[in-house]
């Protein structure tokens, strides 16, 4: 497939480089009946969209998008769902000095080694614009999942070495600060933090986290498409992730089986779990409990400092990226993690349909 | 799909449970031509074969596979490889303490929220003889990867609370030792451990790390179907895999640009990097350098120590499992690491015949 | 995917030559909760199997199936279900002749040159035996079907000239003769044709028509994924079908609309169509209306005049297939339809089951 | 998928209604280095647009696609290509009458029986005017095979009863006439048919055939993804075609082997075949002949006579459809059959690439 089609029975097809005409997506699979307008959508597109903070980068970006299919009358109707959004301020611009350098830490090397050209404005397809498609998409995952009583709740656990433990979440907070923190006191500091990384012409690395609640039991295929192992490929495929956990992820090697095993416990006529080392899934099948998911971003590979390099012309060379840049991924990339994680779930809940004989006859009676 | 395959154009369906007559793969999308036996595969089956130390469990199994189709006089014919390994040591049981008892840890209540049935007999589909099928479907993706120059190398970098430092690596040691550690120090050490974890009825995690040497450049397809995103699905696909890493993984989230940005550097007439904080993949590719990923498994979940859990008619309980279980899941599963990592990158090389015309048109030729 | 394995949902991966030691499918997607024998799976089987007839291979197979995984005290468990069949009458033969001979109307010579070896005995994988895998996988959709009120009726409409007219079938005589022809005076005359054509050293095409009765409205999916779409790539993918055609099939390129069309008419409270020229299909969709599939297979291209060819090492040579070879497909390959058929619906039936908002949300409540 | 998808790994994604805002498609894993320009495109979208002839819909649409993605400094860069045309003659139009009425023969009813709802205005999704996607994403396609040395020759062969044979092929021809038949005197004959069905408020079938030049042997994959079930499929989910023949086609049920066969003979070095039943595939591999399919065509469903059928409300009606209407299909879908032929092979002959161990050994030396 090439890659720029995610999922099996609810998909998303995107494209676009960071400074041609527009980009967008194609959501196919997307059932029939469901309300939704461009303004539900471009609540989920404003909180990737740039110029929220002196964080992310000075590029001026609306971000609009506009429906060209599948909703009529204000429903969808089960056909594909084309979502186009124009890029406005793609800059007339010198690119002769970045044309044949590879930036290091970006993908200038690897897309020329695979393709022997590539689009070098603004990086492409390789911005971290492509993931307007993303979220997009899967703000229509999301509307689908709240409609079946499934909630998501993603933001920044750590920025640098400012790590906000689980007891001190305030979730209330998330909104109250751009950087998207459940904890005001830590996001000041990380704020602080960010604007010496700045001033040293450097980047930040940071720590998405989403917790999903609602999800049903039972979801997730076992054996290669897990519920966990589907949600580490989604994740994993948004640009600058280099390490993705479930639960108690990388503390599971250290630990022993007397702590980490999560006992059932009756909670009235409901099974419960005592502790949620699990994060939810057991044998790459949800078990009602809250699902947690850790996305470890790398600090932004475009600084201001020099760095050693070479070019296309094999010389070793300097470079110094100056331009329109964040010092951090994260915060702009928590409503894409969200978008990733809605589209995973979502589509697994749809395949999980027909699992069982009896109740496939009663959905056919 | 219902998860039992996986991959594009080299792909592997497994199936069979742990009591079931026996277990297998099909292997299809393999090409013609590759010289291949039995005894090649059946190397493979027994590293993760039980019965090689004491911190394994005591069911006796050779193991054995056969093919039954796609080799003809001893090479592949590009026709699907069908592959079997009989069960023999399905031990008559007495299952009834187990059959309606959710174990803490395991699948079982999972399983019954999907299914509404399960084969309980030792964990049926979800014990840990399901990855037979991986392991001997990964045999011959290693085969491929061997003639194109292509070498993994796996092992146990930790055990519990031993983690060998990377600077202390001894790969000859690796087969030095039953646990597949570089170093036969920290071996003897994480023996040591292991042998109290059993003493206290307990068990241990374990992280499992591998290395691709020669992996060509330009590996993986943006977007969606990164490298990366791909090898993490492959992995966490394994039971127990709760995190995995690439490269300098979850490090990178408090790191910061400068650095963790890989220089690149001219080694003669070659692109090089001074340091491989990526872990040998930049926006989804692979950049020649060697990949570097790793796998956190979870402690093995059945301990002997009493546990408190409910059954299938919602009573609170306890239970103590005992019976023929490893006391770490780690050292067994290296091979099944190996399988799936080869499993993967040999597939996106495939797929990468495709992308550039000018190749095309000279293999058409 | 190379080719081994069909449907999204219900999947089967075949596997399996000729001579080699067996033949086998895995089914995955199953539901779980469905009984399931291997008798019942067998009736499927005796259906294709040789040595029904003078008109059939003399090769002694039983094709007896065994399960190896995937149901569990009589039902599926919902994990993959593995069938094999053993080879036993892979007679000890002298392949010299054939071994480097491109017999005509066959795919020795395009298997070489796809593949560059082949293996030669009896066919291999080109062999009519590797229906055995799609039909057993087929009799598990069948019976899933059943329970869902869909039925299935296969059968010969014509062999050679003798067509049996729409309203001359008698569905009650479809068992009573050896060629599955629903009326037996045409099966006699079919059956003496039949001994012409083996006298006369040559082989005869024949047409096998599905109907399908009990579909519900709306099944297929629109653009890409419609029914008679699926339905064609499913039946087109059996060796020696060279035509497919739904409803009134080629004629509607020499109709006009108003004859083609059929008018809608209310039937109590359902809707009915007065005709079904439509074959039950409109728009890629089912109409709730019978469905009708046709399949025209080539005559049997192993025959025992002699034939002008070529070998591997280029010379024009003439050859003269004696063996055990059918003078006809059609009759073995009605089940082989059948299977096809059901896998396809039953796939595009589970697909079906996200298409609506409504549906989903009285699903998951 | 939902089915707006098509292909493996050179993949279409198509959207878009009659009378929304624009219809389009995304060309995913097109391989970078190709020359390629919108009014390339544009010459197969001309050859599908409406207003050609009085035989088409007086709907005035220029069809003018635009390159949004993929596409740089004139070559594509191997990313997704988006492309899309805009709708600028959907009439505001009173709908009322056709909003609730099940017009026969089209998919009004077996949509909302699938969907609950439908976009009513000009068929929405089912409207003709969807094979724009399919068009625009086959001129790519037809762009590659060009440069690989493979031509299609697409035209009508038969309208209503005016069929031409093989042997009376003109191809010049098919470029002068407006319903694209390889022969004036039957576009001539065929033209006045027309005129009658229109004049009588009737339509009529027609029959496409399509032939493929130069294509490699060894295409398609063995079993389910033959390279003739892949065109049944592609061919005959074009909508109105009732049925999809391969060489001899139907033909083939009623001839004997002797006369089916055709003989392998050698030409100079090369394996060439005295004639060409099987129309270019054995086994479902390409055999290096000429390839030839068919496609028929029902008649439009649109007519202007007076028909039976039903609303929404389950009532009895008449229904007379009057509107932009072409009395046959036909002519407008010869370049749909292409388009939809030539990704079907192009994919075939992408996926064949990994075929041979020793070509994926040269490929990445």
């Amino acid at each position: 497939m090439a890659g720029s089609t995610f999922g099996t029975l609810f998909t998303i097809t995107t494209w676009g480089e960071s400074h041609g005409p527009a980009l967008g997506v194609v959501v196919d699979g997307c059932p029939a009946g469901i309300p939704l307008t461009s303004d539900y959508i471009q609540t989920f597109l404003d909180r990737r969209k740039p110029g929220q903070s002196k964080f992310t980068t000075a590029r001026k970006e609306s971000d609009s998008v506009e429906i060209l299919s599948g909703v009529f009358e204000g429903y969808t109707t089960g056909t594909p769902i084309s979502l186009i959004v124009r890029n406005t301020d793609q800059r007339s611009h010198d690119y002769s000095k970045i044309k044949d350098c590879y930036r290091p830490g970006h993908a200038d090397y690897t897309f020329d080694q695979k393709y022997g050209v590539r689009d070098y404005r603004g990086g492409g397809r390789t911005s971290g614009r492509e993931t307007i498609g993303r979220v997009a998409g899967g703000a229509i995952a999301c509307r689908i999942l709240e409609a079946l009583g499934i909630h998501l709740t993603t933001y920044t656990k750590a920025i640098g070495p400012f790590s906000i433990p689980s007891d001190a979440y305030d979730y209330s907070a998330i909104n109250e600060n751009r950087l998207y923190m459940p904890n005001q006191k830590y996001a000041e500091q990380a704020s602080a933090y960010l604007e010496s990384c700045i001033r040293e012409q450097d980047s930040s690395g940071g720590l998405i986290e989403c917790m999903i609640h609602g999800m049903p039991s039972g979801i997730g295929e076992p054996v290669f498409d897990k519920l966990d192992a589907c949600l580490a490929k989604a994740v994993m495929s948004i640009g600058a992730v280099k390490a993705v956990e479930i639960g108690d992820g990388t503390e599971v090697s250290t630990a022993r089986g007397s702590y980490n095993n999560d006992a059932f416990v009756m909670n009235g006529y409901n099974v419960d779990k005592e502790t949620n080392h699990a994060g939810g899934i057991l044998g790459g099948m949800s078990d009602g409990s809250d699902i947690i998911i850790k996305a470890h971003f790398k600090p932004t590979p475009s600084i201001a400092s020099t760095q050693k390099t070479v070019n296309k012309s094999r010389d070793n060379i300097e470079v110094s990226i100056r331009g329109r840049h964040d010092p951090i991924i994260g915060p702009r990339a928590v409503v894409v993690v969200e978008a990733m994680t809605a589209l995973t779930i979502l589509d697994l809940i749809f395949e999980n349909m027909s699992s069982r004989m009896d109740k496939i006859i009663d959905f056919y009676k």
